[in-house]
């Protein structure tokens, strides 16, 4: 027997309509990609993007297609946002720091039919142009005075468009589970795949995020999203800050440490999420001129390990709670978030700090399961390393245009990390599951022991690679790059880590190498260097 | 196209799954009906919820059935509730409060299988017995020790059934649009009528109840929910506390002031939600008894206007914030809730109080609608009054058997109440449709004139009607019951309005009555007392 409640498809033009009634004047402030800071009010923004919807209709534009951005965090970017999602195309955020060809495999496989560039990126775009030949139109995300020479066809003015567009179009009533956004993955292994999400999985996720334990926004935030939309949906804030009347900040292009924070504090913001490099960039400037935060009151880091220094750093100088969160762009991102339990508010900060520097318990909408390869369950003790799947109406189930189904038997998807989960349910990352090294039937993370390697002060690099053993299967090798000058003494590495790991974890050799390779995020390229060193035979192999 | 996340459907199941994976040992503390001060952990919540189920299935209960509830807030209660919708039966919490024809029509209307009664509530069902004769079967929730001697047949011991029954049992897996609650709303006009929740409503309130600025729960918090369970499902806390973690201080048969102080305090209770009745209770103990409020931070009044004097006590003697609410149980219930604005955060208290006593903003999720009778929209001006709809996916589209639609052309339910929206988004209840007195095409707040006669020193009680006027269809009326041994001066309480409403507001005549009738909620019944009224005529009616 069915209930008798309202049918309400959870579409995502429902936000921005919220906004515009409930909280039309409060703002969406920019540092342009043109240079000033500018800024619009919610009841403004929403007029634009039903303005884009518009001139996108008289484009051909029909619910299913889509439409790319390739753009900075910026207001205008949250119009083309709603303003395509808001008809039922596909809003797909392109990621300027890939590889070009990586670019050009994601534009030509999603079948992009427009795209809205910023200025920044239009060399980019005249690069590649020859490979996309199937983009009908390049939109720049800028009025006509800032118009440039381009070499691009059929290119349109976004402020041009804009003044010729009506507002008069419809937005939504159509089937929740009609697709939304879609996002790729920048895998190292293989192409990008696309994560398709529907209109129903990020109302659902902006809900959750709304929670006090999540992003917590309400009209009296001022939320800073440094984390770009094209980098997992700016883990939602471009939909959470118009559902909560939050007045938003938008960086633009320029996130170093003193664009940051003259943001912070001519803004009054009260909430920032970021990865890790640009809070330690902010750090360093901060310290560099002897600068205190006035409003900031708690930021969420993520996308990757937050290093205890920086939770420690702002929490004692500055008097800001750095919360650590955990997600993938298959999980729109949400995943978990690592807040204090209330029993640990009496404790000293060594050991609260050992809780947040876990990636924390997942909220409402979140399974999570630890399972070992032959899919057994694994205990929450906080020690037992297992494969981390997660399963909720916000988790991937497939990708674009993807073969097969990507989830295991009970639908939970694999995320391809190696976890812990504790008695208390925090969940900590510990390595990724091609990287860790199998010894015996056990498992040792290559992340720790890099960690701890990379400490020793002749050291400019540490990784550490699963090397063959005939007896363990694997055994760690430990690579080093040195600093300049210094030359290596294996048994110096060896003492350095010792004590600090357990005896079995031990690196069976320590080499040193010229250059340990890197990715486009920045992350140690793992596939590239075990190609490397494929010839490679430990001396304890025999 | 369809996007492609996982199919999860919003069953309420996996909210009780989630607080027993993530939160097992955060406990529901309740004052029992025996007497003691009792706990369980969400883990033991949760088997015992399972047990339910297990036992209600072996009673033949299927998806569908209606089970019904006759309890006070307690952790029994939470079981029962999950126990039932795990397995897609229909959770129906009946109102003790309720008159005995009402209870009687309710029952029989729902066709309740089995009925979970307190102790308490056996001699009300022994009463109404020989009208109930489908009920098959009454579950007393209390162990064998504490079983009464009764007259009701086919009596079960809850405990009793608990220790035999097995947690081996299939919860969800369900359509989330299934049937899962059920509630009557006790008009004064009518049958009572019921609202047939579902489990994607019961999911979406949680989630939209979670944010920050409605319950904002946190595992941090200790809520103790006032309000009933059979009163609006306790504003969805017993969903929102096991969601969050958080928790949960049930006050079972006990509501008077003392006894909600003692759990307040000894249990730590951050947040509460109630009538303004309850906390007026306390509020008198408190000062009778000098008594402080050491861990409170937030209270959540609604279900009646919350009196200023309220707020003012709560936040100048007491440092509790005092938040408003709004809703219907046909809202499920959350309407709106009025937390302050930043930009009010310098104003003085009397600025604010301007605001805290409006019913608020609506969070996302839910779309308001101020109409005149021919359905045009009105300006949100906080003077204009007009009829208020709502519509979302929590708000109710039909009744339980009822007939044809009760959403308009747009889908919003009409409230039945008449209301101001201010520029700032703030929406005032101030009476409800059919009281409001129509004088010249305006609308007069009848409840606006009762508030301010009754504070004439010789009345009792006051009460407006509209009465038959030939020019201006309705003039409003003023009806006072005098305290005892005071006689009428009709000009005297025209005075006393003097100067306080708008000169075309003034009542056209005064007049004395023994009693002014009251419903069975302790408001005024408007409905018996125009009946009473049916052969007055106006003196200004020619």
């Amino acid at each position: 027997m069915h209930g008798l409640m309202q049918d309400w498809p959870l579409t995502v033009d429902r936000i921005l309509e919220h906004a515009k009634n409930w909280h039309p004047d409060r703002k969406v402030v920019t540092r342009s990609v043109e240079g000033p800071i500018v800024s619009v009010t919610y009841a403004e923004l929403y007029d634009r993007a039903r303005k884009v919807s518009n001139f996108l209709q008289a484009f051909g534009i029909k619910t299913g297609d889509r439409v790319a951005t390739l753009c900075w965090n910026t207001s205008n970017h949250m119009e083309a946002w709603y303003g395509i999602m808001g008809i039922g195309a596909v809003c797909h955020t392109l990621n300027p720091r890939l590889f070009a060809e990586q670019l050009v495999y994601i534009i030509n496989h999603a079948e992009d039919r427009i795209i809205f560039t910023d200025l920044t990126f239009v060399p980019l775009l005249e690069a590649i142009l020859p490979h996309i030949p199937k983009v009908e139109k390049f939109i720049i995300m800028t009025d006509a005075d800032h118009m440039p020479q381009t070499k691009l066809p059929n290119v349109e003015c976004y402020e041009t468009l804009l003044e010729q567009a009506s507002t008069d179009v419809v937005w939504g009533g159509f089937d929740e589970r009609t697709a939304c956004g879609l996002c790729y993955t920048s895998g190292t292994t293989g192409n990008p795949k696309g994560v398709l999400y529907t209109h129903r999985s990020n109302f659902l996720h902006t809900l959750m995020g709304l929670q006090a334990t999540v992003l917590g926004a309400t009209p009296k935030d001022v939320i800073l999203p440094v984390v770009p939309m094209f980098h997992a949906n700016a883990w939602g804030i471009a939909f959470a800050g118009p559902a909560a009347g939050a007045k938003v900040v938008m960086p633009g292009a320029r996130m170093d440490g003193a664009a940051i924070y003259e943001l912070l504090e001519t803004e009054g913001v009260t909430f920032s999420a970021a990865v890790p490099t640009v809070w330690q960039g902010l750090l360093q400037h901060m310290r560099e001129n002897k600068l205190k935060l006035s409003t900031v009151k708690r930021v969420l880091i993520g996308g990757a390990a937050v290093p205890e220094m920086l939770i420690r750093a702002f929490n004692d100088e500055f008097g800001v709670e750095v919360v650590q969160g955990w997600g993938m762009t298959e999980t729109s991102p949400i995943g978990t978030v690592s807040n204090l339990l209330p029993e640990m508010e009496g404790w000293s900060q060594d050991e609260q700090i050992k809780y947040r520097v876990k990636q924390g318990i997942p909220p409402l909408g979140i399974d999570l399961k630890l399972e070992d390869d032959d899919g057994n369950r694994l205990p929450h003790d906080g020690e037992t390393y297992g494969r981390l799947l997660i399963k909720g109406p916000t988790v991937a189930a497939a990708y674009f245009k993807g073969e097969g189904s990507i989830l295991d038997k009970d639908d939970f998807f694999d995320t391809g990390d190696v976890a812990t989960i504790d008695p208390l349910g925090y969940m900590q990352i510990t390595d990724r599951a091609k990287d860790v090294i199998k010894s015996g039937g056990e498992w040792i993370s290559s992340i720790e022991i890099e960690n701890l390697a990379v400490g020793h002060p002749k050291v400019e690099l540490a990784a550490v690679i699963g090397a063959a053993h005939p007896k363990w299967d694997e055994r760690p090798l430990l690579i080093v790059k040195l600093k300049e000058g210094e030359t290596l003494d294996k048994q110096e590495h060896l003492d350095f880590l010792q004590g600090k790991i357990a005896k079995w974890w031990m690196p069976d050799d320590v080499v040193a190498v010229d250059e340990i390779p890197l990715g486009a995020t920045g992350k140690i390229d793992k596939k590239l260097l075990r190609e490397r060193m494929k010839d490679y035979r430990l001396p304890t192999a025999g």
